[in-house]
């Protein structure tokens, strides 16, 4: 991070690589991106994040409070270990043509149902109080997965309500992934 | 935390439980186990661990070098976001008996792969230096789980040295799952 320069290794789609660029547009880092067709998913990047956390404390992704914090990681964690991995393209790959899509949206209902009932309690504004958090870069990508796949997001309006909010806000709107340089045409906004 | 002793729901088996049970034997921290027969699996206890890291600050188990916490994070991260969701069993369920066991194994290795890449360049004695850290609390349980799917270890000899270093602290001994209130008297050892 001091020898110039970051570098991001980004693709357009990848949930992953976009909690990341909301987090880089958050704190306004400057960086490289480098694009890379296909991007091996998990949930590694949210080291990615607390190391930016760390390293750029300004604005705070994580309140300074313990048990908000922990909050917060167990929002971030819920969707990055619960849910994300569980419906990325390697898995549904193994799962085969046939059932992905109900795989995809048995395990996202799954996650969503706990998350909102995590929500009702932790929810301002945002998914932990008034303050945009780690939990949020999280939850936007994850709901544009849920979209992905065709979930219905009625049983869900806190879920609903934070994802809106939160995509009226420039770091997510310059971050999304339908306006990333390797985006193709068709899926341009 | 402050009003009383901590309360764990454990369940014996559980590589998530088993990881806050080893950072709480670390810290020294007392606390009441409440076993439950079924836990809903997930990345969701590295929250816990970073909770008791932040109220709990001895020992560490996250170094103070923010570049070496960087490592940390993404191995646990590989681990607790990228093996073990795929592996757990309400996956297992889903993908069918037939296949379950492949399924896991691929996973594992699959994982394991990478995490022997990394720790060739991060590891001393431990995952990252010579120092105990969240990293060492995900390997040791998902070594556990590979043993468990008759995962060949021997392309890994980075995984299996560490592991067999870290079995032999009280931490993880006594946090073992063939030592738990819940465990079944024929896995007990």
């Amino acid at each position: 991070m001091q020898a110039g320069k970051p570098i991001l290794y980004s693709y357009f789609r990848s949930s992953c690589s976009w909690r990341v660029r909301i987090a880089l547009a958050l704190k306004s880092i400057d960086y490289e991106m480098v694009t890379v067709n296909l991007i091996k998913d998990g949930g590694q990047q949210l080291a990615i994040i607390e190391y930016l956390e760390e390293t750029r404390p300004t604005p705070r992704l994580l309140p300074q409070d313990p048990k908000k914090r922990a909050h917060v990681r167990m929002i971030s964690d819920l969707i990055a270990s619960g849910i994300q991995p569980l419906q990325n393209l390697s898995v549904l790959k193994q799962v085969g043509q046939e059932k992905q899509l109900s795989w995809a949206q048995q395990v996202i209902s799954s996650g969503f149902n706990a998350l909102e009932r995590i929500l009702q309690s932790t929810a301002g504004k945002y998914c932990v109080g008034d303050e945009v958090s780690m939990a949020d870069l999280c939850l936007v990508p994850q709901v544009a997965n849920a979209d992905r796949y065709k979930v219905d997001l009625t049983p869900y309006p806190t879920i609903s309500r934070i994802n809106k909010s939160l995509l009226t806000l420039e770091a997510f709107q310059v971050s999304h992934p339908c306006r990333q340089p390797d985006t193709p045409p068709e899926l341009r906004a």
